[in-house]
């Protein structure tokens, strides 16, 4: 690993994704994130142990003492939990995940936060919090923010980790992460990742969760990569790019229910219409064939699965609710365990948990 | 008692609130609540055991060992507070009773949470919180909502109790609760409730306390209810009706003073003009002689108490705020241990605490 | 000391600060604060006994058993934070405060949450929170609201203490205290505050740092004060004749540099454009030689510091942030521990903390 004390903000900054890795481990961390700031941090064995690690914390908070067990081992550190951006979903999930592990915490959610804040810097505001706090779980719409805290943080008098809940456009690893495990767990009597069709379907050209995903995904033997979408809103040609380099069997499809009868996994996605260049440019595409209903239920193998990153509107009709394929509430959940699991080995308590009676 | 799993949504919610009842009992919990829902949920033998469990919880909390006991209780389970409609008085006072019993909570307390949903559902959202979450303590405007979660999340693979903390203008349990736990702690060595005349006055139209307040009252034996109203805003026929079938002795009057002469309580409201269907209707009603100030504070009898949900304007006089009968501040705080008891009950801890050694 | 319940609130209110003191004093307390509602109740011994409580809670705090100690001393209690006039900084800062004790807290953040009370008066919000709380921190536009709640809380039925987080343009004791505590550990091993020059630069005209501690600084002896502003925002006639009829040596400049040589400590101060009278006066005056910059920093000797009560605009160059002298982050730190010490003193836990085997 490197030091983000050896190495300035500008030089840092211009480093590509793969460079900047080792400046965010943690010492004698044995590669795992200190500040987690995108997905590309994950390699394979890190995934792995991450998933290893909030499967034990899942069996261990199931009895009254393991809970209480789990609560006393971060009872002695507090966290700041930081939404300029807001985000009910994102900010409970973490709060859960602190919660777990007796991490005592403190937020600020509203979006007018900052300019309450008497023409101060996001930096500035940040530093504040960080005398405070021993760790920040930022979310943030301004695009890099998380990372430049991280420099500033380790290089300060109190360098304390900084966990990105989501930047802009950008990032938001901890959302790979939750579908990486929901994978995991859902594959793991079944061998595992390796060798599974993985079927995406919506809104494939805005939003993170597709991207990030499929990007994890290469870490893994034979995945194959299913991207079903309208014309309109097709998988971006560097997504692409980065599966023909690292020779990734993939397809881009418009046939929802060709690509469900073989998959492994059906991912899909909500229209994005947030990010319309003009306002009701999505409601003009055709979104009928990309939905999946009680016919697509019929089409999913008996060992399939159907997940979701949340909110949906009306992708996944209600009635597959109850199918016990359906994993998106599942999912959700998924993310308190992985995010568990990641704050605690933030923390080094990796080994001490997997080690401990409960 | 009945299982949610075992009956429709359409069928359940057709039901009347007596058959519905058993469907909302915890297994084992000998009538007493998982989901609560409505007042009529509680008849007299609960709402003994809950005044009980109360007194009891009360009495634990006063020493340093007693109140770390109590915060062990439920040290594991963590609760949601879903405050779609904000209440800082009920919001505040949930969070103290979870707190009392180490419950870690977690909230959501913006009216505009909805929006921000990007087009979810209230059932999508209250199942992801599910996800994260115990229990789910939720105020609404939207009427019935929290019955449809409770059958909803009964059917759902992560089962959690809802507690509804006020549904539009339709019930608000644990309001009911704390009236009924302040006339039994005040009337506790007088006797009890049985015999006792009670006075409503003010606003008795519309809100929810009256008519919750005045139902539960018929569980008790010979309970006097006399109702001191404007003409406009005097007792609906529907509760009147509930009296007149049940056999309860009632009278309706325009004369405060002569009703507090004979009052062993006296339950002020607030006039509600919130609900006024024309803007200014209610200041259009004279109501100069629906309130209690000093002249009825000599009126009232030595052992005579006031009460008020609270909040209130000008219908009780500041002057009576220290006299030893005025029984609102404490009525607030007793909120808060009828709803540690209720909470405490619904995960199944009556027994232990009310058998523990402190 | 005196008691808030032998006196009446017509009375009380007009009493002078001085004479008010003894009756906001805890009851065996030895002078320490119950009610904590303006500087003038810290003289030097009550100054030096908070400054040692803080550096004990701050030194205990280190070791993970230590924490965990601190988080059993107030586990008991839970407090209310009132801040009707939002700040995150103080608000996270009291937070943490409690957080590190063990008191469990609940908030009221909102400035509209006022409207929500359905026209009820602060008196009667206020009161309702207390049945919840075991003290409340509450922050107002109100001038003269805390000390009135002080009054009435204290006699009540139900007494809790008062910590006044700021009200209007009036009071802010614990940002004094602050300041204090990082003056006390700055020179902790170089003489003490005694003796040392103190800088005020900017804004002096308007907020209440600069007026609180230019007061608390009077309790130390041979404190040299040096006002240095511009012309329109100069430190005000009523703080110059306090020193005078203290005796203190003070000089008004207008040359930054020249007091900078001879600092101890520069108190930067912002701009305070929000009390403008008319819109944009602030931005006609010329602030240019008003800001501590590279220049500056040579300038400081080896032992200065630098401090600032945050946020700051431009007032302090970027380039000083990671100078060893520039205290300001620090600062906010020690108002936690500060605040902590505050707390724990309150509730009578000075003694044990202080002697206790961490």
């Amino acid at each position: 690993m490197a030091r983000l004390t050896d190495i300035g903000w500008n030089e840092f900054h211009a480093l590509p994704l793969e460079a900047k890795r080792p400046y965010l481990e943690r010492v004698e961390g044995g590669g795992m994130p200190y500040h987690t700031l995108f997905a590309q941090q994950f390699d394979r064995p890190i995934l792995e142990r991450l998933c290893a690690l909030a499967n034990r914390i899942r069996f261990i908070n199931k009895s009254k003492e393991g809970a209480l067990y789990l609560k006393s081992v971060l009872a002695h550190k507090r966290a700041m939990l930081y939404f300029s951006q807001p985000s009910s979903r994102t900010f409970l999930s973490h709060l859960a995940a602190c919660q777990i592990l007796g991490v005592t915490t403190g937020s600020v959610r509203d979006a007018a936060t900052s300019s309450e804040f008497k023409g101060e810097s996001h930096e500035d505001s940040i530093r504040t919090f960080s005398s405070y706090f021993d760790m920040i779980i930022m979310r943030s719409p301004e695009q890099g923010l998380a990372e430049k805290m991280s420099w500033e943080l380790s290089n300060s008098s109190r360098p304390i980790p900084i966990l990105n809940a989501g930047s802009g456009k950008d990032q938001h690893p901890t959302q790979a992460l939750l579908d990486i495990y929901t994978l995991f767990r859902s594959f793991e009597n079944k061998g595992g990742i390796d060798g599974k069709t993985v079927v995406f379907c919506g809104d494939l050209m805005r939003g993170r969760t597709v991207r990030s995903l499929s990007y994890l995904l290469t870490n893994f033997k034979d995945v194959r990569q299913v991207f079903v979408a309208p014309q309109e809103l097709r998988v971006p040609d560097d997504v692409i790019a980065v599966l023909e380099e690292k020779g990734v069997d993939f397809k881009v499809s418009d046939d929802l229910q060709a690509a469900v009868r073989t998959a492994d996994a059906v991912y899909m996605t909500r229209i994005q219409d947030e990010w319309d260049e003009s306002k009701g440019a999505s409601a003009k595409i055709d979104t009928s064939r990309f939905k999946f209903g009680a016919e697509e239920l019929k089409l999913l193998p008996a060992d399939g699965i159907i997940m979701h990153p949340l909110p949906r509107r009306d992708e996944i009709a209600t009635c597959c609710d109850h199918d016990p394929r359906a994993m998106y509430w599942r999912q959700m959940r998924n993310g308190m365990w992985i995010r568990a699991a990641l704050i605690a080995s933030t923390f080094g308590f990796e080994k001490s948990i997997m080690e401990c009676g409960y």
